[in-house]
């Protein structure tokens, strides 16, 4: 296409971004509008993409960061030829593909979903990242960012880690058309402002008028060109370009035009320009699932081990058997002990420092990629990245995450290093699994179930050593549980997880000498829960006591709830949690501060069973 | 104290740190020594702070942003002459104040609870603005980070907002002592990587020998009288600096020194110095207490309002009515309505951009400097502030937080827009309040009373507009709920909340006519729950059947739970709730999709009454 093939081609976008919204009556045309023009030029000019194989190995990928902008992105599927007119004008509605914001669930070309700002970019790092250091492919990754969300940190979390890892099959494309949300933005038009910044984190800049396509052309083969650093193209843009009533005007976000007819009518009207976009280049796909057999680390019955260090054997274990597996941590390897994994397979292990939403978004990326990744950090500091895990749940990816130090059981250093949210936190990520091992052979065994799980599968562990309480050969299936201790005349039943599974048999042991039957779950799959040993135990014995080291509310106490939920009636249920802000103390001084320690599950069973015994 | 003594005083702190980690058998001396001279100077030189009156308005502001450096934080104190020794030795014990991170809920001289990194520049930044923009003071903040922490993208999201907003009271001290937890940082040694990564976000910058006295006493000097700006020192350190076996050596994070004795012998024993720190200038705490009439607005029964509108109105008002009362918002203040609080009470509403980890953090620096404080954004974004709630809850700091936009009532935008796991999350944290109010007047008596409360208060509003169901005269206390239908025949108890309260009533209007009765509750006060109600409820009709806008997972359903934990028998409960990815989609649509429309909630509860008639 030549500079005025280009031209028409950006106002066809624009003209159907318009059309779209209108047709929807809600969207994002004016942010559509501004980066019309750059993504006229990448899609004539450089990107490298077989819409009809969008599982090709060699194709570069795109990521739509400001996902507001999903008109743009539909449009210039439609130039491309990927989609038609009707289903352009399905945007927004029931049932179509064509959401608010993209999603991959829906659409094959769409890389992850996006529409949380400031996501996009450590994505996409991720993507760039396996396409050095694990694809070993040459496809580059563009990155279409707006200017209000430059001031999320997690965009200059991941230019640091792009920087530094000399990413250079990156660009970041900022659309600088000045306007926010509700105005404008703090920086205005100052290219500078953004180029500076980038410029700081180690990256090759180009400023550019974004409504100039063949200036953009020359700063995108700039940034395809250079070497050792991924590049930022900063672009002076317009909100609403082409159509006087919405450029460059406050007021219009988030809005179908006033008059989408007259826009369309000033922009030259409906046009059906059709873009060839160029053929990647012949790639393989190298992710060479393992088919070596899986010789998981084996613990004796009566030994002590942590559930931290058994993940860590564990996965290294589990990244011998699998070439696909990759693990990640927020540099602090030697306390989760991914470590471990780092050591057998450097090539496969990746450093993310203290970057928490950077670490799950890169595994995103990976994970967009085909490959497997566990992410490791102390459960408290998941946290950071909540909503980097909603949006990779609603993209569908299948991700590992592996909160170690969960709890009180931590001991001296308190409660800004204690997860105690995170169970509720990982629950309620749609489609998530979540398991809580008690010792070091279930650990084993749900470190490998997490590889094949789909969606965010959650790993909770321990940083104290505990009992090994299974055999080596003993099986977990996700949505299962163990009852450890049962009898006939059980008459209440402790429901307990990871370290207070020991607890729990502690005050069974104590019961059963006064000649009280008490049964024990392990409750190992949090979500989702075995509803039919909890029901049955529920039945049998009358009533459950919950203890966990967690919140009361979100984690095992209301994960049980969900076994009894279908209508018949429910048992009496009691609940053991961390109800009070811990202090520095020993863990054992913790466990039973917060009333979670088998002394205090037995004083409740004891009371439980008494009143089962009163009519 | 001149170069000498102060030289003996950086010996003391490193001496005092090693002893209490020693004590405690935990501990980050080796932290603690690095920014050891870095703090001598900064006590005996630089910092206005008066330990009998930690509420002096005067007084500077330290913020150990590398909280996990307590001891030294510790050994301040004590050379402050603000604690004596056998406390410090107290140090990660059972029932000491001094906590392994420090907390402001057990000493009166820390500001806010650190020990997750990169929080405390974020929060420094919103007391230094306090400090501008509020309390009209001439303190300084002085926050000491990391270079770890660095990898934080909230430590450039806080840059950003310092540098935008000129904060000149700010000053960030660097510890660049190369070594984070499990190895080298990102930069090692380069103190330039990190000072020009603060000047491009518009900072001064000073680099600086961290152990050289005169050097570090010149550099804050030059810190505090720089204008315009804030400044970032960055300090080139050793880790376990002063004691051979610890220096720059690698393996050595968060362990006491092998040999502390040998440690403090090498350093010159153990000293006793004490240091006259400077008094405060007079000043004088600004933040008059409303002592207006509060006039909330009011609707009348049966008019429409959505109660993201009433939140924005009722805030206004009670702006109007306290002095104390500020507003935060993420740059959406259009859609939370907050711009109604900005429109009249400009000087007391803060613009945070897109950057919500920011604004909860700048949420928590008013709160400690006594303001009250209101952040708002999308319930989906804060999400993305979900550390920063949990740390705000360490330090007990009273903030109210605002998600908009909350469920897939939303429409068309799509899940990444929606709020599905605040409930969840906010449930979780410590000592949270949250509400969901379903009307305009319930939504504003809640925003006046959440400035009441202590610790982290949520409220949960929707975008579209529903009936007005209650007089503008009705109260809603904390921990209530109302009970909208009953009879003396309901077989069956509908529990809703916001915006399924409205479909609640249609489905119990419907079973009304079929002969059924229905009880209805709006459980507004989801945390806590309204407990006496809800089991009368169950008590008389049998059945709850809870129905909620969210995730099924740690939200109305689990709360409702709460009120049967006491060990009797619990209801047959049956749960409504967000099971699957929505799309796009109008709102009705949507709520019909979720299956928690007055339709569905008709059809379950028709089936728990049949159920309820058989024996």
């Amino acid at each position: 296409m030549d500079t005025a093939e280009l031209v028409e081609l950006g106002r066809q976008l624009r003209v159907d971004s318009i059309r779209a919204a209108a047709a929807a009556g809600s969207g994002h045309p004016t942010s559509s509008m501004s980066a019309a023009d750059l993504m006229a030029v990448l899609l004539a000019r450089h990107l490298r993409y077989d819409f009809d194989r969008p599982d090709h190995p060699g194709n570069d990928r795109f990521v739509l960061s400001k996902g507001h902008a999903s008109p743009l992105l539909y449009s210039a599927y439609k130039a491309a030829d990927a989609l038609g007119d009707e289903e352009l004008l399905t945007f927004r509605t029931l049932g179509s593909r064509l959401e608010g914001h993209p999603t991959p669930q829906q659409l094959p070309w769409v890389e992850t979903a996006t529409g949380s700002l400031g996501q996009g970019l450590p994505i996409g790092v991720g993507i760039a990242l396996a396409g050095k250091r694990l694809d070993h492919a040459d496809y580059r990754v563009w990155v279409l960012c707006g200017d209000g969300e430059m001031a999320e940190g997690s965009v200059w979390e991941a230019a640091e880690h792009a920087g530094h890892e000399r990413l250079d099959n990156l660009v970041a494309i900022v659309d600088v058309n000045r306007l926010g949300q509700r105005g404008p933005t703090r920086h205005g038009h100052d290219l500078g402002a953004y180029a500076r910044r980038f410029a700081a984190f180690g990256w090759h800049t180009v400023e550019v008028d974004g409504h100039d396509v063949d200036a953009v052309d020359r700063a995108f083969a700039e940034a395809a060109a250079t070497d050792g650093r991924p590049t930022a193209v900063v672009a002076r843009t317009l909100k609403g370009s082409g159509v006087a009533e919405a450029e460059d005007r406050e007021g219009l976000h988030g809005k179908p035009l006033p008059h989408p007819d007259a826009a369309v009518a000033e922009l030259g009207g409906v046009r059906d320009l059709r873009v060839r976009v160029q053929e990647p280049p012949a790639a393989r796909s190298l992710h060479a699932v393992g088919d070596g057999v899986l010789e998981l680390p084996r613990w004796e019955r009566g030994d002590e081990a942590a559930t931290r260090d058994a993940y860590g054997r564990a996965l290294a274990a589990l990244g011998t058997a699998r070439g696909d597996v990759v693990a990640l941590d927020g540099e602090v390897g030697d306390s989760t002990r991914t470590e471990l994994f780092a050591k057998e397979h450097p090539g496969r292990y990746f450093e993310c420092y203290i970057a928490e939403q950077q670490m799950v978004a890169e595994a995103a990326g990976f994970a967009v990629r085909g490959w497997v990744p566990y992410a490791s950090t102390f459960a408290a500091f998941l946290t950071r990245a909540h909503d980097f895990v909603r949006m990779a749940a609603v993209s569908g990816c299948g991700i590992t995450l592996n909160g170690s130090h969960a709890g009180v059981s931590i001991g001296q250093d308190g409660p800004s290093q204690m997860g105690l949210e995170d169970l509720a936190m990982m629950r309620a990520v749609h489609g998530s699994t979540v398991l809580y091992p008690c010792d070091a052979n279930q650990t084993a065994r749900l470190v490998a179930a997490a590889a094949d799980l789909d969606g965010i599968r959650y790993l909770r562990t321990s940083r104290g050593s505990g009992p090994v309480l299974y055999g080596p050969d003993e099986e977990f299936p996700v949505g299962g549980s163990k009852v450890l201790r049962s009898s006939g005349r059980d008459r209440v039943t402790v429901v307990a997880a990871g370290v207070t599974v020991p607890e729990a048999l502690r005050a069974a042991d104590a019961l059963a000498e006064e000649g009280t039957g008490v049964r024990v779950i392990d409750l190992y799959s949090v979500k989702p829960v075995d509803r039919g040993t909890l029901r049955q135990a529920a039945e049998e014995t009358g009533a459950l006591l919950t203890v966990e080291d967690h919140r009361e509310e979100g984690g095992l106490g209301d994960a049980v709830l969900d076994a009894f939920l279908d209508g018949r009636p429910v048992p009496r249920l009691v609940r053991l949690a961390v109800r009070t802000m811990p202090g520095s103390a020993t863990p054992a001084e913790q466990l039973r501060a917060a009333g979670i320690d088998a002394e205090s599950i037995a004083a409740s069973a004891r009371l439980l069973a008494v009143q089962a015994a009163v009519p």
